[in-house]
């Protein structure tokens, strides 16, 4: 493959992690190692941002190591992020005619987009058209996602932090409810639309012989309220205290969600239901059918931005596939996404590799029938053990004035 | 005073917090150095315990300070806790006859209660019926609560912990709100029924220039949706994504809880209404009438259990305190809390002292007038300089498997 020579571009696309910025910090890293890329800007705000060119020069932070540190530690999207979702190239040429007349402007032969299932998408159509108006550009989507549901790849950067928070958080809780002689259920709602790869973390304590959820109700099984009920009664005989991990996209088996009657409907751009309240729902269930205290809570925000307790693994993990995605990008590869690979060795150990983008956009990874118990109510050891290397190790975060430092970017 | 030889009983009471283990710490370390006690006992989920004669030894932790060192970094009540209220000694004389029967049937004459202000009702209590009886013991209550509440005390131990978690969750939350370009408003509900302490350490990143929540909400401060959504559409002029906190307990000129209208009414065993759902009305409000996204999440139980990211001077101060109800207790001193006052010197130092509980037991300490902006949305400076050396430092937290490690009793 012939050398390319120009400038490239970074952005962060869809809902911020508490990694997206380490993977942004790799690219950076990799583009400082890398001859033939000359300048290197960040788009604000994803395409959203590109297409009102609001484009800023990343060059001052080419070898700032003190900087980079600090973005590695810093949740959400140091560049800004959007959930837009580009139309198809029939739909709306002009809109991509526009997006390449920047392109050429500035010169950009190198676009690194880091984001999650519908960031792959505008990776996909970007290098599609880029192949059909012969501009020589190598475009490279970097999976980001606290969801963990991307196909093809092993895992996704920022799910491991999330996990860990998610695993500390419970047994936390759990610690707390204990407290108390009298009975009571806590149910603790957790993020996952469709997969329940996080919620499976609140299990993890309990791989350790710890406190933690004592059920855990994933989207991949479908919900019933008797079993539930009768779950819950089962374990209050055995402890006065149980804490019960929900996903937010929990169903019946008519496929209503389990909080669908306390939201409002609403739909947002990718035609995704807003969810809220399945904990709710469940809290309510447990007061008329049990009628012991009951109380829910949700991990919320806190789960995707608890950047104080990444996971020293997945921050590592997410600065070398930002990295590699520029090794890619200068070997001559587009149209792909940057993947994890799990090594069929003993200890865990990792490679990277690529994926066509179009395989992965628009696909959802489940998590395995194998990884869910037959009562359909907890996980599996195998499960544990494929989420328990992603949280490993501690960062060492720098406090001011008792309050974690963050990065901010220069405008 | 003269020496009173015997045994001590130790026992936690109320909500958990991220230092209440830290205190039960420093009791054990205090009566490691007394040499009047022979034996200090634990009572199971405080006084409910104690009635139950479910009491246990903590002889083996006295010289273990691996256990002690970890028990100061485990949230909740290593001993269990309870909410139970005593009945008055004219309402049920036979139930403090129990009591005393149990403290003589162990000889002990030491009895340290670790709680909040229901708590030191029970110590004033115990402490009057002694003097009725004429059993010579010593009972000393020893502040905790994350709320901040306690009359006389400059502050309590737990609440620069949960001000901590406070601070920083609500810095994250903001960084990942901030993210888009969309106008949002996300509302964080933090706990508080009376008093705004937890909810004004949400505008502690803005005092060394983060960011924070924009606007903040206090009890102390009569609630007006029409000031509320006016300030918003302000606040909304200057930035996209405005974060507004607010305590649980905010109300209505008619005194209703805004929450109120979302809850189920219950109350609990002291009287208290179970709140929720200020945040989740005001997010409907700001749907209604300003029209765009809006999100409420709720700090909920990780508030008071996060002692993964502990204050180191809170931790200290919580040990430092228990050693010190042990020398009062030893000098003589019974019926009383100790407390502390914060010296009038440049750097926050402070000094241990006692006051009756009698005059902190039901008892309010709100949120002072000069703590709060004069559109009552916000806090001044000096409250800002008031709880900023509360979260000073962080603790060095034992991780095993990627998880905090945490104190178990034996049983």
């Amino acid at each position: 493959m012939e050398k390319l020579e120009g400038n490239a571009i970074v952005g962060q696309s869809g809902g911020p992690t508490s990694a997206i910025n380490a993977t942004l910090s790799g690219v950076i890293r990799g583009v400082a190692s890398c001859k033939a890329i000359k300048k290197l800007y960040g788009m604000r705000n994803g395409i959203e941002g590109f297409l009102q060119s609001d484009i800023i020069d990343l060059f001052y932070l080419l070898d700032n190591e003190e900087e980079l540190c600090l973005l590695e530690s810093t949740p959400s999207s140091a560049l800004g992020s959007c959930r837009k979702k580009l139309p198809s190239i029939i739909e709306d040429a002009s809109l991509y005619e526009r997006i390449f007349q920047i392109l050429k402007d500035c010169n950009i032969r190198y676009f690194f987009y880091i984001g999650g299932n519908d960031s792959m998408d505008t990776v996909s159509k970007l290098s599609e058209y880029s192949k059909k108006c012969g501009y020589e550009i190598r475009i490279i989507g970097i999976p980001k996602t606290i969801d963990n549901d991307l196909v093809i790849t092993d895992h996704t950067p920022g799910y491991g932090s999330a996990s860990k928070y998610i695993a500390t958080a419970v047994k936390e809780i759990a610690r707390d409810t204990a407290a108390y002689l009298c009975k009571s259920v806590t149910i603790v709602e957790i993020m996952g639309r469709d997969s329940g790869w996080l919620t499976a973390a609140a299990s993890l304590p309990k791989y350790f012989g710890d406190e933690c959820a004592d059920l855990i109700y994933l989207p991949e099984v479908i919900f019933s309220d008797e079993e539930f009920i009768s779950s819950l009664n089962n374990a209050l005989l055995k402890k006065p205290n149980v804490v019960v991990a929900v996903s937010e996209g929990i169903r019946y088996p008519n496929r209503r969600y389990v909080g669908e009657s306390l939201q409002n409907g609403r739909i947002d751009s990718f035609g995704h239901k807003y969810l809220s309240g399945a904990a709710k729902k469940l809290e309510c269930l447990v007061k008329e059918k049990i009628g012991c205290k009951s109380r829910s809570l949700e991990l919320s925000l806190m789960q995707r931005c608890s950047s104080h307790i990444a996971s020293q693994t997945d921050i590592i993990e997410s600065i070398a596939i930002g990295k590699y995605a520029v090794e890619c990008a200068e070997k001559g590869i587009s149209g792909k996404m940057v993947i994890f690979k799990r090594k069929d060795t003993k200890d865990y150990q990792i490679e990277m590799s690529c994926a066509d983008a179009s395989k992965i956009a628009n696909q959802v990874k489940f998590v395995p029938l194998n990884y869910i118990n037959s009562q359909g109510n907890n996980i599996t050891e195998e499960c544990m053990k494929y989420v328990a290397p992603l949280i490993q190790g501690e960062r060492s975060i720098k406090y001011e004035n008792g309050i974690p430092v963050h990065f901010k970017i220069k405008q």
